[in-house]
């Protein structure tokens, strides 16, 4: 945790008392003590620090501390993923590590290679995946927590869901080894936000790629290496970001 | 694995027989018969295809192969990662992923920072560590295993060992949340290899970083997030990569 997370209804005031795995970590990891200051954050708020006024260092651990919170609002990342649902035990690791990238909002949808029993996991739930996300926002010292919306039919989202959606974007890109342009090409200078669009382990399969190209998708390439899809979803990510950076 | 990986000493002249779970993954996950061709790759050689010529498709699976590879040689990826120690578990996805994404040699290097109980861990062991590689080799269709070396000590790394190969890079780069540098002032255009060190969870301390600039280490920074060195280091190569691609 580089920064201790609240939700806004434990704040009273400028009060908040922590008794869970948070007071542990200031206690434990942070070794932090009374009158000194930790970072602290209201989730889809401000951020700012709290001074410990009193703490308990032993079980049950509680710490209780005045906060001073700027209400300055984070911009949301230029960047959502559209992600064929990837295998359970690496859809968490995704959530937390593309989250602390940065990203706008999170679609996650079927598509012929993914594994129908995918479906049926348990990080499907919000109370579960919301948890993931946090650890990428407690990590990346962000507030901000992404959406995350689930798309369980393919043909739904490409067909209605996307068409209303398009028009918000600037560039719509679709991850695909064989795609033949450069991102460079697409994304240097691009104005508006950029929609990018990652494959199952397999690949999409010929008629979804039909159907990203007839919603303006823009079929792209990072090379000949093939990469696992955690791999992938950070290394786009990256890349699109540095050529956004540029002058 | 998207190759078979062999080593050479497994050729008899172009015949190959596999009895391991190369074997059944031909069987299982390929689903191949007789007459038909999958990729195959020589460890540190040449790629191309085997055909089938018998298998036995129960255990003990058993697959025999005649290959016919080409001998173009790879290129050295163009970028040598220099990374603080991590935690074992985080370390052996991290090989398995920057292999993927292509790299020359990997230093594995001590830093104040770096938790002394690492340096006991099997994964530093060459026959564990090389299995790792071998896995993002077969992620990425490659066959050229980087380098690997270990240097538990950073005095000895930095001031003697690293002194007599500066000269190799064109740039060298020090990942730095405090870094002024952007990348891609340093990265595009840039000629000759590529140095990249990351340090550990918490950073480089003063000390060590004044050292990597006394060796003409440039501090770059990505933004403000923080992000864990497994996250990072995927980043900060794909980044690097993008701006090396640019025209």
């Amino acid at each position: 945790m580089n920064i201790i997370l609240v939700d806004s209804t434990e704040v009273a005031g400028n009060e908040l008392r922590l008794t869970d795995i948070r007071a542990e970590h200031i206690v434990k990891v942070l070794k932090s003590d009374v009158g000194e200051t930790v970072r602290v954050g209201i989730v889809d708020g401000g951020k700012g620090t709290g001074t410990i006024r009193s703490m308990v260092k032993k079980r049950p651990f509680s710490v209780e501390l005045e906060l001073n919170i700027s209400n300055c609002s984070t911009e949301i990342p230029p960047l959502d993923l559209i992600l064929a649902l990837p295998r359970p035990i690496m859809l968490k690791r995704i959530l937390t590590q593309v989250t602390a990238l940065g990203v706008g909002t999170i679609h996650l949808i079927h598509a012929n290679r993914v594994e129908k029993s995918f479906w049926n996991a348990g990080i499907l739930d919000e109370n579960e995946y919301r948890m993931h996300l946090l650890h990428g926002l407690e990590q990346a010292v962000d507030t901000r927590v992404p959406e995350v919306h689930i798309h369980r039919k393919f043909k739904p989202f490409i067909e209605d869901y996307f068409s209303d959606q398009v028009q918000e974007y600037g560039v719509c890109i679709l991850a695909h080894p064989s795609g033949k342009t450069r991102l460079s090409e697409v994304v240097q200078g691009a104005k508006g936000r950029i929609a990018l669009a990652i494959g199952p382990e397999g690949g999409w399969v010929d008629y979804e790629v039909e159907q990203f190209k007839k919603k303006d998708f823009c079929s792209c390439t990072i090379g000949e290496r093939i990469l696992k899809v955690d791999t992938a979803v950070i290394a786009l990510h990256s890349r699109i970001s540095a050529l956004l950076e540029l002058p």
